[in-house]
């Protein structure tokens, strides 16, 4: 069977089921506000955004491999380039940037130029250490551990604290050896 | 000026910016857990979801009427079928029909075919009470009220409970009166 060639971000997007992204947004933002009034910590908030993300990320990845038609990635670095293009493109409508490598290759930064969820927020003085967008770090935890990547991801630069732009970092902490159900010779 | 004619759904729903409503299903679905883990109490879940919905709701009307080129609707009839063919398709990208009406022309309900809420979810027995798509009562009720509207949203039939479609009640309890903030003469 011949392979078939990856699709763009863009392509998947186009032709993916999708819903009006001011609903998602506010959405979103009914959720951190939830968060923030139950649990009241905003350390807390961030720690529960993250595990939200992770159990989406978790899932979004099937949806990815189904969609998308990418094949095993060689290495983190394929594997980041993927995610930023394709990844990001084909869930929020918008791509990001790969940069910050480090030398070992093992460490990068998405930066994001636009992001859907934050139109409209602006943190109260209240919620200053608030990492609003913080379910995007699990998402992408979440998705790479099913990929057989650990990986800690950290905001490095955040607009809504002041920064010029949106800045994750991911860092692989160990990549999994696939373990096969059958042997081959079963 | 000449009157701008109103949008379809359609068409508003093309233009305007979209996410990929896998992300926004599984985005939701991490909320309604988020919420059964917290209250415990299913009628309680129930509760903040139609409170979350209507906060989504006081300010969806907005993007709403500022895209959707509609005017004062002449009464509640044109409110509901205007709900249901722009306001559905525009957000959620599908449509609603609109039936049971009453005599008084003040109780109908929305149908809905097709609700990208509930792809993937299934209730477990301890969730036998929950509304799981409770936020779209609030979204509605919220969304009415910021046009002086007064309702009370109720579901009459929904397919994760085991009925056929998707029904959701619409009552006018009230119209207030529009107060303008400006006397004529002034």
């Amino acid at each position: 069977m011949p392979a078939v060639p990856p699709r763009s971000g863009e392509a998947i997007f186009a032709s993916a089921e999708r819903v009006n992204a001011e609903l998602f947004t506010l959405t979103y933002g009914a959720i951190v506000r939830q968060l923030i009034t139950d649990l009241e910590e905003v350390d807390e908030v961030n720690k529960q955004l993250d595990q939200m993300g992770y159990n989406i990320g978790v899932r979004l990845i099937d949806e990815f491999l189904a969609k998308s038609n990418v094949t095993r990635c060689v290495d983190f670095k394929e594997t980041a380039e993927v995610i930023a293009k394709v990844g990001f493109k084909m869930f929020l409508g918008v791509s990001a940037t790969v940069t910050n490598w480090d030398a070992e290759g093992t460490t990068c930064s998405f930066v994001l130029e636009d992001n859907p969820l934050v139109d409209f927020v602006e943190l109260p003085d209240t919620c200053q250490g608030l990492h609003y967008c913080n379910v995007l770090n699990g998402v992408i935890r979440g998705a790479l551990e099913m990929v057989s990547m650990k990986t800690e991801v950290t905001w490095i630069r955040d607009m809504l604290r002041g920064d010029d732009t949106y800045e994750l970092q991911v860092k692989l902490l160990k990549q999994i050896p696939e373990e096969y159900p059958y042997k081959d010779d079963e």
